[in-house]
């Protein structure tokens, strides 16, 4: 346990005493540490709220000036028992506890006495600051996690080192809420849920369409200079696809199954690869046709619970950019390096790839369990090998973790800090040894014997639904110019008088090939007008009245502030630049 | 009956005597006219088969010279009976005949007497041309279409007014199975099944993929032009979308049904308007909102039985470019002017648009039948004229067609012929008064009342996989060259002295915006590479040998020829100009 967890579980502790001491009859339960805090799961006789908190929070400071020690003991199963003796809680965990034949231990801190395995600081008094933590919310939850026990309260609490990280916590954690895609996303009308159609299914407006459409083009014209070409598959398959490939075992039961009037057993596809062998197992192949880069940007279907689905970020209708590589072993390293450079070229163009805002995941084998992975050692060593010598080349900011490469060959795992600090997995590149067997793919080598090719799983940004989720928190819907659905907004003060130069500055922009609207309606007021365009969060607004008329300048605004006496030849060049 | 149809249907009583004559056991059941000839079903004791065909047809053309007449007369049920006394087939159809109480009625011609409402020529030798007609195929059938009755032999005939009518069908049979997508397909490595994904389930390689995507870009510049806009939408959908749509009890059996681990009953769209209904749903909109113009190309998927399926033609997974307007009743002209704009414009793109290569079916109420039709009378009225106005005044070549509206409004449809002759309905405008009702869709007016929008769907290709089909028939895989997936190969004779010339005229062409290939690999021989060039149906490859080199020109081949003396700049000039 570290320090940090140590503190978090002896709060834990100090909130199960306080709650006691508050409410004498309720039964307390298990309290572990978790991520940023820990919690308390107890049977309450009459329901606490978040307002009750307070309370419990002051009497936890109080009692822990008295929490100078905590001091373990190791009791026989009867004498726990004694000590819970009117606590079936406790109970139920001791019996367990003598089952498994592991000794039981009773710690102490203050006149508090709970039954818990350790891992506590030293000195409450003196160890942990008291300025550094705060209970924070109530919630409910079934006794061991299981909804046919009975339903507890479980008291959250928020713990760090100081009071400044818990401080930012707060902060970060107040402007994710700000930020959340499902607020934004609604607000700029970029897609919408229908209970017609169903939870974790979105419908994209023509801006969130539009949006989607940016980053899969992007990302198309960028591997089009490596080679990639676009394939089309349908969405479902007949399970016999799933069960060569062997993900049949595995995933059946997070399928969507699909059936029609025949006999027939068909599955919407949860993945691609299956279906892009197919394609290249179409015709004879040679080594002179490798590498053959299969791409595509296509829906896949996942059957989650209803209660895991959140807005775009949890869905389950999944657009992958996907891509599939079948090459050769000598070509590994071009690919991956390939793959490598297009995903640095896709996030600079989002602002993305700054020293900071990623690092990379080189997932290798378990080297104490190299049993459960598959393929060829040599093989493997190799690769391995190929993709740290990428890795070093291309500078990244990688950390080789051994156990996370996939049963079927290592990968890069491309891991992006948001604004807000969180990390996300976005770009991958995955080698894979196992997959062209259980198909049979084969081409022909230089002296005429059949070969298995080695497929590459490639994505760029992952999942469209959780790409966009994460740019609009990221950028808190403020979007990179090329990626805003609506660019400009140009904005005559008075429709009638300022109508004419507003009408050729709107012409020029578009021609330039900027997405640009004119709102010259009138039957919106010029205030109005400035405020949807701050409301849309639009990368530029255009201001035009007498003064830009007579000069034939124009004012622009952005969310940072205006600039008067622009000529329109330079914002075009300005924009231009940006965009390039 | 049409008089070709009184010849057909009297060669299908000479058939039945003709096989009388020849295998006296058999028993005859029904024989009818069909599209481009006839057919009898009959009970044979020994099964016959295609090269017995032409002793039949022998004796049909000298038993015709004594059918000098058709001669009918009444018989009760009883002496019809007698008369087909061993014909179990003849006693179930007397019996069914009477039952509804209709006369029975038997002709004689020559010594052929069989049971039949008529329709006959009068004089056989001098009506029927006995050069313009010829037995078919034998093909299995079931008595009365019904896979529990016993199978019959069918015998099919083609036959025509004249020598030169039959000897064209033939021709044009001949060049379509030449045609045949299926077999061009392969050839040039578009699409490809696989036995594991699954039967009308098409996977689409990167040249087949290429093309659907140069025909979704060209629609969508062109669309794009009037306001359209990209929407995306899942594909599958909770049951209740098609119970408010109504099209739940319809279709629900030809539906992909979907299961997932929770009890929601999904399905896999066959349609995209009801989602998109709920696109428009998702905010409240104005009548300064209208019209609103979403368009999407994307898979639906019906339940084809297995049996029906065929190549593209006929798939599970179609892919529709379509669109849905949501406008005002006033509206309706201009925006179905615009959608008869985008097919022209398409369809001129495609060389299909000429004189003679389509009609256009105004498709508008059974004035008998009004009631099987809803929404409101004037509102149907006013839109029927208005359609017919817009075919008028854009010069189609239309016909009124009464009855050919569907329930929920008046469309139009646009056939296109082949080069084979065949009609396929491609592009549609169909309004619906319906379906906006159903999901009380509404906008505000001018005065602030709610109203419910008109609702327009359209498609210009229709299906992708169908409109391939045809694209690959109609051109014999010649595509259009801005529809070709690989335009020009460039193809040095001699790899090694011709390659610098032939590179930097690649490289001049790809400058251009061409696709193009070099074909300078060495391991295939010249021969080889203008043999591949014309199986791939390339619109043009350029030999490039020491003339060339030595006149800086090129030597330009296509499938109808070749020419010297080309200079680089000139064909890329003329390149330009055919895709402009």
């Amino acid at each position: 346990m570290t320090e940090i967890e140590k503190k978090r579980h002896s709060l834990a502790h100090l909130l199960a005493a306080a709650t006691l001491k508050l409410y004498p009859d309720t039964k307390v339960t298990l309290g572990p540490h978790i991520e940023n805090g820990f919690y308390y799961d107890m049977d309450f006789t009459k329901p606490i709220n978040d307002s009750d908190l307070k309370k419990i929070q002051k009497t936890m400071k109080k009692m822990a000036n008295s929490w100078t020690s905590f001091d373990g003991k190791t009791v026989s199963p009867d004498e726990a028992r004694e000590f819970f003796v009117d606590n079936e809680y406790k109970l139920e965990l001791i019996e367990e506890i003598e089952a498994k034949g592991e000794d039981i231990t009773l710690y102490t801190s203050g006149d508090f006495t709970d039954l818990c395995r350790g891992g506590h600081v030293e000195n409450f008094k003196e160890d942990v600051a008291m300025d550094a933590f705060k209970l924070d919310r109530v919630a409910g939850a079934y006794w061991r996690g299981d909804e046919n026990n009975k339903m507890l309260t479980r008291v959250y609490g928020l713990a760090f080192d100081t009071k400044e990280e818990l401080d930012e916590y707060l902060r970060l954690r107040e402007e994710a809420k700000k930020r959340d895609h499902r607020k934004i996303g609604k607000e700029l009308g970029l897609f919408t849920f229908s209970e017609k159609v169903g939870p974790g299914l979105p419908l994209f407006t023509p801006k969130g369409t539009k949006i989607r459409n940016l980053v899969t083009e992007k990302i198309s014209s960028i591997q089009s200079q490596y080679g990639y070409e676009q394939v089309c598959i349908p969405h479902i398959t007949k399970s016999d696809l799933y069960k060569t490939s062997g993900h049949w075992d595995k995933y059946k039961d997070d399928l969507f199954h699909v059936k029609g009037k025949s006999d027939a057993e068909f599955v919407m596809k949860p993945m691609n690869c299956p279906h892009h062998t197919q394609i290249f197992d179409a015709e004879p192949r040679s080594y002179r046709d490798l590498p053959l880069r299969y791409a595509e940007t296509t829906m896949v279907y996942r059957d989650e619970q209803a209660g895991e689905l959140m807005g775009l970020s949890r869905v389950r209708s999944i657009s992958q950019d996907d891509g599939h590589i079948f090459c050769t072993p000598e070509q590994i390293k071009q690919e991956v390096n390939n793959i490598v450079s297009i995903i640095k070229e896709f996030y600079t163009a989002m602002n993305m790839f700054n020293d900071g805002d990623y690092w990379v995941s080189l997932s290798v084998r378990d080297s104490q369990d190299l049993d459960k992975y598959i393929g060829d050692d040599n093989l493997w060593d190799k690769a391995e090998s190929i993709l740290e010598d990428i890795a070093q080349e291309n500078n990244l900011n990688y950390k080789r973790v051994e156990g996370e490469a996939a049963f079927y060959g290592p990968k890069l795992d491309f891991q992006f800090r948001d604004a807000l600090g969180r990390e996300w997995q976005l770009g991958t590149a995955q080698l894979d040894f196992v997959q062209p067997a259980r198909f049979e793919l084969e081409y022909t080598d230089h002296e005429g014997h059949k070969q298995t090719p080695v497929m590459i799983h490639r994505a760029i940004a992952g999942s469209l639904e959780r790409f966009m989720s994460l740019a609009i928190e990221h950028f808190a819907g403020h979007f990179p110019l090329w990626l805003a659905p609506l660019q400009i907004a140009v904005i005559p003060i008075k429709s009638d008088i300022h109508n004419d130069y507003a009408t050729s500055v709107y012409e020029s922009l578009k021609e330039s090939g900027a997405r640009v609207e004119l709102w010259n309606d009138d039957k919106d007021g010029f205030g109005k007008k400035v405020r949807r365009a701050k409301n849309e969060k639009l990368p530029y607004w255009i201001i035009i009245g007498d003064e830009e008329v007579n000069s034939q300048t124009l004012t622009i605004e952005n969310k940072d502030g205006g600039e008067k006496g622009i000529p329109p030849a330079q914002f075009i060049e300005d924009i231009k630049k940006d965009l390039d």
